[in-house]
């Protein structure tokens, strides 16, 4: 049995696809995932995406990050099928339904809707969550979003000089945050630009957050520091985010295909 | 145009193989190399291992480490390629002629001669090999062996408890190593077995060296502290090294393929 994927990524966030629509596609497990995640002797990626059919949906897509788990959101990745689909698409996840469209510089997504209730963020009890009344040291009051996932964003002076690898997990596993949290460090350099650092909940600082662009942006909106629409700067490159009719979070950017190929999940201990 | 590969690993050390005697594969160039052995937005490899048409061998084998330059030897690689080739095979490389047969636990290499004269290792200056009476902190006088590359052995009382990280280095960058050098740390545990942890030059401490196990192996047992066929245990698995018949050095391991795929060389900057 050969099982056929596509390696791809988004703003250097890169993916291993799996279209169980089109080939045969083993049961995915934790450890299946993991082990096909692992760069040395698997394929190698952040997350391992799973395309599958849907009743409400052009297809559903489901989220695997290089542990094993299953997560509900991931924007780079909605991009990544979005491209590969080709074609306007509505797309099935945990964190709601999205869809996508090709697009001038790559592919637009639309994110749905933000969530700004405590409950939904969660938070662990009931606050504003504008400017949650918390501080870290010598950070300013965050704003927090639900975008599909959970974010916490900081508005900082400096976003390079934040201390990421120390603040990043501390924040992460705050008690305040009981489905833990993804922590953003931004400056607005202006009506329509964000500079954005994103340490990304179980991962760790990422060179592009898909959900953190969108999250900090719609803070940044929300705050009245920005224009509705804007581009978001991360390390690996640059996305624009809108928040547009409807309270929906457009998302554009680039995504790109690395290889195609196959492999025997026997190689990765499943049977055949 | 559409490159076909093959990815492999020995130990978990992994390569991408292009043969070029059975695919259209693009001119070789550092630029190319390193953009094909990109984790997040190439294929993702530690050694990119070109298989070209040999006068003297049943085929040739280039090889260049992720940044790009190439190397002149890598036994992991060597039992991959034997593996993929099926069959008895020469191997003609810039260490030397070696040659591979698939074997109980999966492919016998034969390495080539060991080399122990000081310009042949290559050393700054003459001195003697079987013991450099050299110092580095309280290490012990290391050994020099030139398996095809360039490698200095230290027997330890534990090789687990040396600080490879600070002293690999800074023995790999000493002046008396003209063409740098790998660094060995190896404990013998009895006649016939070798603990081992290698600081690859230019690479750092990596997971399992096959040419540093041989020139570990080969150091035993000039010194006589091991018989001459020894089991060499690095943190990625077993080798089994046999210093045989004409002061030919035979390595025996394991080496897998995880995947197969094709690349568009133009998504990495080459004009098809």
């Amino acid at each position: 049995m050969q099982v056929p994927f596509v390696k791809m990524h988004g703003l250097g966030n890169d993916f291993v696809v799996l279209d169980a629509r089109v080939g045969d596609v083993p049961e995915m497990t934790a450890r299946l995932a993991a082990a096909l995640a692992d760069r040395k002797t698997g394929i190698g990626c952040d997350q391992l995406i799973l395309i599958e059919p849907s009743d409400s949906a052009t297809f559903r897509m489901r989220i695997f990050n290089a542990d094993g788990g299953e997560v509900e959101a991931c924007g780079n990745a909605t991009r990544a099928v979005g491209l590969l689909h080709g074609a306007p698409a509505t797309i099935e996840t945990l964190g709601g339904l999205l869809s996508s469209n090709p697009a001038d510089g790559g592919v637009a997504v639309d994110m749905g809707e933000p969530r700004f209730d405590w409950n939904a963020i969660p938070l662990a009890y009931a606050m504003d969550t504008l400017s949650i009344p918390v501080g870290w040291e010598d950070l300013d009051a965050p704003s927090a979003v639900n975008v599909g996932n959970p974010h916490v964003v900081f508005f900082v002076p400096d976003y390079a000089a934040v201390e990421i690898e120390r603040l990043g997990p501390l924040i992460e596993h705050d008690p305040l945050f009981p489905a833990r949290i993804n922590v953003n460090f931004a400056t607005v350099t202006s009506r329509d630009a964000i500079r954005l650092r994103v340490w990304e909940r179980g991962v760790g600082e990422t060179r592009a957050c898909g959900t953190g662009a969108c999250a900090t942006a719609i803070a940044a909106m929300r705050r009245g520091l920005t224009d509705r629409k804007v581009t978001v700067s991360l390390e690996g490159g640059d996305l624009t985010i809108e928040w547009g009719a409807g309270n929906r979070i457009l998302m554009t950017g680039p995504a790109v295909e690395s290889f195609r190929g196959t492999f025997d999940p026997a190689a990765y201990g499943v049977a055949g």
